[in-house]
């Protein structure tokens, strides 16, 4: 395959980050890569902190010995290596427009993780301003398949998480915060883009995925 | 001047991320725009909520009518559309590379500016860890006149709040994060970004910025 003589993926298997990664090969029919499953709760491997000495966190993409770190500037970099099926568009508005949409995704995925691990009035007030800035994300969805159009682009991945991984932070953090009621054009998005073979074969099994951020949870809130 | 009949830019005096892009414009060599005041702290004008309802935020760069938000976003825009000076290079490793230290650079960003809201444990904690952060900026500037190379590149921009805005909120905030003499190769970048009139004179008087967030962190940690 052209350009990926060594094409190498450090994940974990439960990382919604990651799987911004795997599904942008995915879509690029990228198959023909070596995947490294990391222990980044418990054990970071030398090969991890020795190529991503930085963040020290993954997703790591290692294309022909060079790392490549952060999800976002990952997907972008395949988009840019391999031209087939393309995730950004070429025009600059359009493409700065949909970096600036991923900004505030990535902000929501932060504060919805984080709300997983409060309680209290902190939880309260988390929760209620992301159920708020859900519109924004409903009014850039109505009347379109995919955030990309009539396939998956960049905002498509960006914003994965929230068809996965938001209902089992939900579950996790006894919290409601997506109602497919009030966000139709959303909660038909997340049908969609569930459906896609290239997505979900790449998504754990929901109960694993609870159990993992149940453990997690506890951790993280026991210091 | 080609592609800038109509450019706006909403602006705050004081703001790092407003610096960015007027920075930007400013190597591109672009005088010709129309800056618009915007009172952040105390009354968002309709002007700036039609333009960035999303974030709400400034700084937002209007070209010929359409609004672009998020400063790395903008600057990455400038970048693309007026090709004289390019500030990111082109190899999508070397992108990606620069795009990752961004990341990396505006969580220091974040952290250092929360650093000075907050008191007690949490702020010893996050002192202590910025400190710790910039020796990868050490790294990565050593042995180079800027972080671009010979010239002022994206990431020179990207980080460029550590020359002027960091020293305010160490004042503001009376802590020490920076060294001089641990980070020499950092300290000498300071001297010569700062030293660019492209640079300083898009900074506003140290005093002023002082008292401006003097008064922030009043209003702020009073709620």
């Amino acid at each position: 395959m052209e350009n990926s003589e060594e094409l190498k993926l450090l994940g974990l298997w439960v990382s919604p980050t990651g799987a911004r990664v795997e599904w942008a090969l995915g879509l690029k029919g990228i198959k023909d890569y070596v995947y490294v499953e990391e222990d980044v709760m418990n054990n970071k491997s030398p090969l991890l902190l020795r190529l991503n000495p930085v963040h020290k966190k993954v997703p790591v993409l290692v294309h022909n010995g060079k790392p490549i770190t952060e999800s976002i500037v990952i997907v972008e970099y395949i988009d840019e290596t391999w031209k087939n099926y393309p995730l950004l568009p070429q025009d600059p508005y359009e493409k700065a427009r949909i970096r600036s949409f991923v900004a505030f995704g990535d902000k929501l995925f932060v504060d919805s993780y984080t709300a997983m691990l409060s309680q209290g009035k902190e939880k309260e007030k988390l929760v209620k301003s992301i159920i708020e800035e859900f519109e924004k994300i409903e009014e850039e969805i109505k009347g379109r398949k995919f955030f990309g159009g009539e396939s998956i682009g960049f905002l498509d991945i960006a914003l994965g998480w929230i068809s996965f991984w938001l209902p089992v932070w939900e579950e996790v953090g006894s919290m409601k915060i997506f109602d497919p009621v009030k966000y139709p054009g959303t909660a038909l998005w997340v049908e969609n883009f569930l459906r896609q073979p290239v997505i979900n074969e790449k998504l754990p099994p929901k109960d694993k995925a609870v159990k993992y951020f149940q453990e997690r949870r506890a951790i993280l809130t026991s210091t």
